[in-house]
């Protein structure tokens, strides 16, 4: 069993909940109606910044080249189709520019926030890998429903940048780095999965605030 | 007169000897003898590693996320076109595997990576755009001279890696950003200089030290 193996199911219950969240299965169906859906999007849309710092620290802080280069990969495929598919949606659903850049940050959005500043400013690997693990494990987990697929670009668009190959080669290969990288003191190693299981709560409260 | 500016007039004595320096005239002109290109290309490969760290600690310490984009674009576009350059005229060269990965690093090389390192780990973005300015602005300033272009991949591809669209933009904004970003506090900006000046000069010793 890997380290990821362990920490997932040692937060089984909120991963599972989030993975299944009724914001999934809504969004597969094609059902997910758009004020939710903007809503969603906008308070997404405020952790790229803090996403995209948090990989310039991983890469900043990974061991060796070799080992940067997948992380340079991620930003330039986050700096094109991602933000595209953002751009397209929020145009679609008729998002204000206002509310796209300055909306009030939901309590879940603003915690996800400040967890990875902190993982990034923390000039740790472990940690770094540790959230982004869950934000693109957690994702992908529920973009690989066997679900069929909805036909509208606004859903449609959503499943297919955290379900491709690319991404998906991506994320097994974070997997596999915060196996490899995983802290051997025991002190530390808590701490990682610590930060891993607030990332998961977080998750799962960031689907549940679309519903309250 | 930008920030910029007079930071390369007042090293334009260094400044000018890199960009016009006999390695420069001879890759132009397609007359590099082989040894001294691998031998330089063994010496320029072991910056990846810094500048990619670089690249990331820019990321994490720009402002904010739409000054974050160009920097995770670089990385993108770096991971993928530059390190085939240098993959390929590895192979080319016949250069051995240990000698791409671990050769002696003359003394300039050194010195570099640890501007480079040091600049990132300060987390001050102007320290970060100051060595990165120079890496590039210097690169395309010789890469756009008006000498006719190398047949040979081996010559060839360097240029166009420094002489493109999107490599020209990416400097012109990097350009800009040091100039927005330019500390007003005089010790702090005497210190940019200062991290400016030095990569010049490291530049040029970079140069040089394929004829000593």
């Amino acid at each position: 069993m890997t380290f990821v193996d362990r920490l997932k199911t040692a937060n089984s219950q909120s991963w599972n909940a989030a993975v299944e969240h009724r914001f999934v299965h809504e969004l597969f169906a094609g059902t997910l109606n758009d004020d939710r859906l903007a809503g969603y999007l906008v308070q997404d849309y405020q952790f790229c910044d803090a996403y995209v710092a948090l990989l310039g620290a991983a890469t900043a802080s990974a061991p060796d080249l070799a080992t940067r280069l997948p992380f340079a990969r991620q930003l330039g495929a986050f700096a094109g189709a991602e933000d595209d598919y953002f751009g397209n949606s929020f145009d679609e659903l008729q998002v204000p520019a206002e509310q796209r850049s300055k909306p009030v940050l939901r309590p879940a959005t603003a915690e996800f926030i400040a967890l990875m500043t902190s993982a990034g400013q923390s000039r740790s690997y472990p940690h770094a890998l540790a959230v982004l693990v869950v934000a693109e494990l957690l994702y992908r987990d529920w973009a690989t429903s066997t679900l069929p697929w909805p036909d509208a670009p606004k859903h449609r668009g959503w499943l297919e940048v955290h379900n491709n190959p690319d991404f998906n080669a991506w994320v097994d290969w974070l997997v596999e780095q915060l196996h490899t990288h995983a802290p051997t003191l025991d002190s530390l190693r808590d701490d990682v999965a610590a930060t891993f299981a607030r990332a998961v709560e977080l998750e799962l409260a960031f689907f549940d605030a679309c519903y309250s």
